[in-house]
């Protein structure tokens, strides 16, 4: 059957009515957009200018209004600018307290494409381009881990849902298997492993006792003898250990587990999911240098691995990827006739089988976009160059007395330091400290960390760990920091830490 | 204690280097952004130009290279607009498929913004504006809905995501329940309710055989007297019923459950969680004329409200609002101390605590923006014109001997027809169908939407339930449609129609 030409359709040729409530998209860019990039691309002024909520209320109007006579553009510039003025800046260089800095500009600009597009990416129907741009990177990710032939993936909105993935599927293959369906499941994470795991194991039902506490050795490890002990302690109790949740960068220290080692371990007790969350350090795998740290990773069932993080894509973009397809091909099979009208092969990109979503945010894409313009090697330039960045940063907290370092030597960009009080300064670090003088640095980390936030001038973190005294946590990230720029955040820290004391 | 004066800081006057990885944002704008954007907003091609795999891999080179040499900004700018020409389009008039149209410029603008302020919306010190602008939305919204001065919310990541935020807090309910612990829990859904509910008692461990489908009438309402039914058979076999996810606005028919009735009959059975999925329909509660649809919402204990559908922000927005602020504070005892510094009344702020996700895009800052320029109103006028533009449809529709609706009342914008050929129009629809007639109009509807597809002047979607032989559904979100629009689109909805048979 052969349709007829394609006609035109007069309807169409209509241009849409402008009324009050329109707004130019062209006017929008140069009005406000424009303005907005020019400013934030050009000058640094504070990292963050901190107002309580009482006093951001008095600047900024959060009232919704029930009606609105006409659209004026230069109250929208206004309330987008106030927006970017009391938001701790992530685009400034001396933003050290989270874990991405100045997103990618490429990244954007493909967030951008992404919401003006506006397509949903559960179906192939859908969303062709950006169903095949996700396979294409999933393949390539894989591949970078060394995952095998037979993996998959699937981008989720953060990387507390891809661990809440990777322990669905812990979950279901052990409830696959008769023989220990009516076992209570364990899994184990280390001390220093993140929140999120705990979150998603409640939320799938896995009992808070049986979530396991694995300890660490001093750079934020999972200590293999404990990971031993913890799970023939759950064998003894008659249940199923199904899930080893390891870290590739710890949210405090940024250790990595040493996953070829627990990898043996747990081939000592049948089988169980071992689940790498890789959320932080994930990024040194793009590095021939570092990739090192996560020797081992091959060895993974699944892994979640965070763009938005150390590779500085737009917030969210995360990837969940697994070793066996057919795990998370098969994790549900729910699928709704009004949505999924395609048949094999077409299937493989209906992307949203692989997931607990149905509507879908393009995340991938932006990465995409930000590897087909740079290549898979600015990665690597970036990981590197903050390594690089870190060790300078490393070795001027060495150069002065008035730092501890937490972690000589930390695998990560995490740098973990006190300020420390003249009188302290003669002492051999922190283990040589009373418990007096500890309540001491407890006290002066929390003030300085207050203190600075308010200065503005640098934005840092501060964490605590081990039952030591909190710390400040700084995030080396920024792989276009200059020597002098990390000099000059040094001396902000240090002067505050003197007036304060 | 005073901080002495903000001092300069001589490294930040440094402009970063331009290298040849490092893009002009402004550039960039003019070059690509602006040209996308005038071409997209001032005329309109096809709805969809549909390509296979195959084909589109010839289109678009999808492969990530390990090197790139330079950056051309005419190759992205071929890129993206090529993602735009092969994506359906939500833009066009004639897009009739999904369960949003054309999406807000505010909102695509707000959207914009969270992109490129780029901050964490988990704790008021990452993202004071955002968390706040949220907040004072979710005091909006639950006023609206009407469900007091206990109400709390949070948007999530779709509303799959709120859909499992209910069934979790309705667990957690019960689980705190000392009598019922041990209890298998049960959930109930009509049988045109979303499959995200199926998705998310799958994931927090609900059996298969305690997901009950309560049967619906015509319209696609749960029948109350099914409902009655399995409550009962469910308290008969010794298990607890742990919710009913009742539906505003079904995917196919656009159904809205008798909420009022359905509240009545849960209160013969004690304490059972009620939440409404009105991801779709929840547009109702903004018109004074049409919010009757949702009648007794405001005894619903949760809710899902989607803003990227019939509202039109962009993908996601998704509110998740409780009853019982309570129920969803204290859903997780996990909070790392490396992020939440905040004690009270700090804390109301920090948004992390109300969600299993740790990094949050900013997602209601787009409603904000929009709700903040445009005013409640302008929502409620946009419900409203597109309840005039269905029943234009249905007008139409019913005009013609070649159409024959499954609904001939529908209560919302979804508009379900078959496409009938001459030998059948005598008939009285569908029931007085041989199942040899079924058959053919089975084969038709997917003929034709396939058809239609490829022809790509209006973009629909087919479905079916009841085991009714497949119809064409159109959604009629898009209250800028003009009659004749809605005459020309059933014009080549018919003429293609008698082509193909």
């Amino acid at each position: 059957m052969r349709l007829r030409a394609l006609t035109k359709v007069s309807s169409l040729l209509i241009r849409e009515g402008n009324n009050r409530m329109d707004l130019e998209p062209q006017k929008v860019v140069d009005e406000i957009l424009n303005p907005i990039l020019n400013k934030l691309y050009t000058s640094h002024t504070k990292a963050v200018d901190y107002k309580s909520p009482e006093e951001l209320k008095q600047i900024i109007d959060f009232s919704l209004p029930d009606q609105t006579t006409s659209i004026d553009l230069k109250d929208i510039k206004q309330l987008i600018q106030n927006t970017f003025e009391f938001t701790p800046s992530t685009q400034h260089p001396f933003q050290f307290n989270y874990l991405y800095s100045k997103p990618d500009f490429v990244g954007v600009l493909g967030d951008w494409i992404i919401s003006l597009i506006n397509s949903n990416v559960h179906t192939y129907e859908a969303s062709p381009v950006f169903s095949m741009a996700e396979v294409e990177l999933i393949k390539n990710l894989a591949a970078i881990v060394g995952l095998g032939e037979d993996a998959d993936g699937i981008f989720c909105p953060g990387g507390s849902y891809s661990n809440m993935m990777a322990v669905f599927l812990a979950k279901n293959r052990c409830i696959e298997n008769e023989d220990i369906k009516e076992k209570e499941l364990v899994i184990f994470k280390s001390e220093q492993a993140h929140y999120s795991i705990d979150k998603a194991a409640t939320l799938l039902g896995i009992k808070p006792d049986n979530i396991c506490r694995v300890s660490c050795d001093k750079k934020g490890r999972m200590q293999i003898r404990s990971l031993r002990r913890q799970i023939e302690g759950c064998l003894s109790a008659d249940k199923k250990p199904a899930c080893v949740c390891a870290t590739s960068g710890t949210t405090v220290l940024g250790g990595f587990d040493p996953l070829d080692e627990i990898s043996e371990a747990l081939s000592d007790y049948g089988r169980i999911w071992l689940h790498v969350d890789a959320a932080w350090g994930g990024a040194v795998l793009m590095s021939a240098q570092h990739r090192h740290l996560m020797k081992g990773i091959e060895r993974a069932d699944s892994m979640t691995w965070d763009f938005h993080k150390a590779l500085n894509a737009p917030i969210l973009c995360s990837a969940f990827l697994v070793r066996s397809a057919i795990s998370i091909k098969s994790m549900f099979h729910v699928y709704d006739s009004y949505l999924f009208h395609d048949s094999e092969p077409l299937r493989q990109y209906d992307l949203g089988r692989k997931t607990a979503q149905c509507g879908r945010r393009g995340d991938a894409f932006k990465l995409w976009l930000m590897w087909k313009v740079r290549g898979r090697s600015y990665f690597e330039s970036r990981v590197d160059k903050s390594f690089k960045v870190t060790s300078e940063a490393i070795k001027l907290i060495k150069e002065r007395t008035a730092f501890w370092l937490y972690d000589e030597n930390p695998a990560f960009w995490n740098v973990c330091f006190y300020f420390v009080p003249e009188h302290l300064r003669h002492k051999d670090g922190i283990k040589a400290c009373s418990e007096r003088e500890k309540l001491e640095l407890q006290a002066i980390t929390k003030k300085l960390y207050k203190c600075l936030n308010k200065d503005g001038r640098v934005l840092v973190n501060y964490a605590e760990i081990n039952g030591d005294p909190p710390f400040l946590r700084l995030i080396f990230g920024n792989p276009e920091l200059s020597s002098e720029q990390i000099k000059d955040v040094f001396d902000i820290i240090e002067s505050t830490g003197n007036i304060i004391i």
